[in-house]
């Protein structure tokens, strides 16, 4: 297929060879659109760790999709299920907080555990297609749930946009379409209920900046960058009627782990009496942990993520240092927000209470 | 005199020519150490406007040196009293936020009042040093009221370095020595109290990576970058002991207006029943006011601060743009920190609880 941007989706079999996934180099976002190819199982290995790729839902898909390329580079091998089980333990090694990017390893090995060898191709394609498919379908559910609560909202403030502040991005581009966090607020637009959007910058990789920004500026959602700083004053001043993250993953207590900073967000929030809701598709749910703050491992990048940024300068990308060279930097990726300060969970099932028995009523399964 | 970078001043009157005033751009740092000469009182004004100079007491010294180089260019002049009154006024615009820039222009008026008109530049000049030898006072006695409180918190963790965060730059840089913030710092390091800072990079002017870790570097002290994103985690598992901010502008009820975000630290400080000070000189306590939130206007910056960013490449500095140029931005540049959430105010008088009765010990005069 080809991708238009304005109504783009993040990873697809390219159109005139399907041994080929091309994805969006979202690093160079919102200077350039670039499209990758990954041509084997190292390429989507290397776009997930290098963010080419990111957000969990795609985190995911990329996983399957490379393990596809990996049945491909398998063919004719002496044990392909071998080949592809190693090229699993790698892609599932690439970033150790996203549980769905295990989730979707999981899935794809249990499919071809007693297949044929000559089967596995196909079965790898038509796996990471069904985990494509099914993620749309949850954004879209995602979003109806959500579209019902800023419709509520928009009920009580009659002659001007709801405000949504979101931090970080759990949106189109972190899925396969919709998003998690926009979905909602993609859904709300459609329908002519007016919304504007607190875009968090995202320190330090500015997701926010460079993605949130630029997907909602191609889909024509009015909003406005602040930086990470801002949220508490503008909570303060009445600016913000609801907060909607992402998370990457959930515990069974309703705690969420998402990008670094959320967590103070969600305090604001609860300082100020503003909802906060976090999107998630039930894959992020990790059912064996309880509490995030003691159970989550929290990943630390390189510092070079903090102390250098690129921007364009005389029409070309740079890479500028803004810190001395010797300035010592930690970088930790996520934080944990606890369930008490999260108004609500918004899944593809419906809205539920940040707490076990809140998602178990969603999600009687798991009890 | 001349500066050395490792014990620096940050205004002086320039060795062999008194009708100059020299500071530090500190615009430049911490990639460049560049003097910059303040040559008449439009010099001054631009560089506390365009933050040549910030943090509130240096911009008091600044504008009280830019009325002594407006009382040199009014020498000869039909009204200079007219000339320095008007000059004052434009001073006095620079930085809406700031108390003590007020407090520095009517502090400098009021002792020219009835003067001759040829004794305004000595009293002018006097009066500018006197009110940098006081913030200097100013600054060691706050150092030696803020030690204690580390040296409190060391007798009860033997054995690791007092982990304090900080917020922005309320370092020397912000002063005229020693700084507000960092002056219990440079107290306990020097006294041999091992501490280690968590520097805020403070978004969207970056003064933590740019300011305080290059003053932190210069002076010696263990120090560590984060993003402004990154307190809460760190301060969830037990990785700060103490909060110490500077503060723009404090009310009467011990509200603090500081730099934007300073709020989201405070609440993740208070979540995790951590100490949360600031540190401040009574000339940013605006004795007029109660309510922060509600009475302190809060100063609006350029997009471009949040849009663009300097730092360095192939040995130059250079301005990046981090956005696509379409998105828009938002821009303010402090928040207010309620009373509730400050564990207590650090002055030159003592420590007190932030509130009307805590000040009101301390400074009985403005009962």
């Amino acid at each position: 297929m080809t991708n238009s941007r304005a109504d783009f989706r993040t990873i697809w079999l390219k159109n005139e060879d399907d041994s080929i996934v091309q994805i969006i180099d979202q690093r160079q976002l919102p200077h350039d659109y670039v499209v990758a190819d990954l041509t084997n199982y190292r390429d989507g290995a290397y776009a997930i760790s290098e963010m080419l790729v990111r957000g969990a839902p795609l985190i995911g898909a990329t996983a399957a999709w490379s393990l596809y390329l990996a049945g491909l580079e398998a063919e004719g091998t002496a044990n392909p299920r071998r080949f592809i089980q190693q090229a699993a333990a790698e892609l599932a090694a690439t970033r150790p907080t996203a549980v769905n990017l295990q989730w979707a390893v999981d899935r794809v090995l249990a499919v071809i555990e007693n297949a044929d060898d000559n089967a596995l191709p196909s079965l790898l394609r038509s796996e990471a297609e069904a985990i494509c498919y099914e993620d749309s379908e949850i954004s879209r559910n995602i979003g109806s749930h959500g579209l019902a609560l800023i419709e509520a909202i928009a009920a009580n403030i009659p002659g001007r946009p709801i405000n949504i502040l979101t931090h970080c991005n759990a949106g189109a581009l972190a899925t396969i379409a919709w998003g998690t966090a926009t979905a909602p607020i993609y859904m709300a637009h459609a329908k002519g209920v007016p919304v504007h959007v607190w875009v968090d910058e995202t320190r330090p990789r500015n997701q926010g900046s460079q993605l949130t920004a630029w997907e909602l500026g191609q889909r024509g959602v009015p909003h406005t960058l602040i930086v990470d700083n801002a949220g508490g004053h503008l909570m303060q001043h009445g600016q913000v009627d609801l907060c909607i993250t992402g998370t990457d993953r959930t515990t069974r207590c309703g705690d969420v782990a998402n990008k670094i900073g959320t967590y103070l967000k969600a305090l604001a929030a609860s300082d100020n009496n503003i909802p906060f809701y976090v999107a998630l598709p039930s894959t992020t749910i990790d059912w064996k942990i309880r509490n995030g703050v003691q159970e989550i491992p929290i990943e630390q990048r390189d510092a070079r993520e903090v102390s250098h940024i690129v921007g364009m300068v005389d029409g070309q990308r740079k890479e500028v240092c803004t810190t001395a060279n010797n300035t010592p930097v930690s970088n930790y990726a996520f934080d944990v927000t606890p369930a008490r300060l999260v108004t609500g969970l918004i899944t593809e099932r419906g809205v539920c209470a940040a707490s076990e028995s809140g998602l178990l009523s969603l999600f009687p399964e798991h009890k």
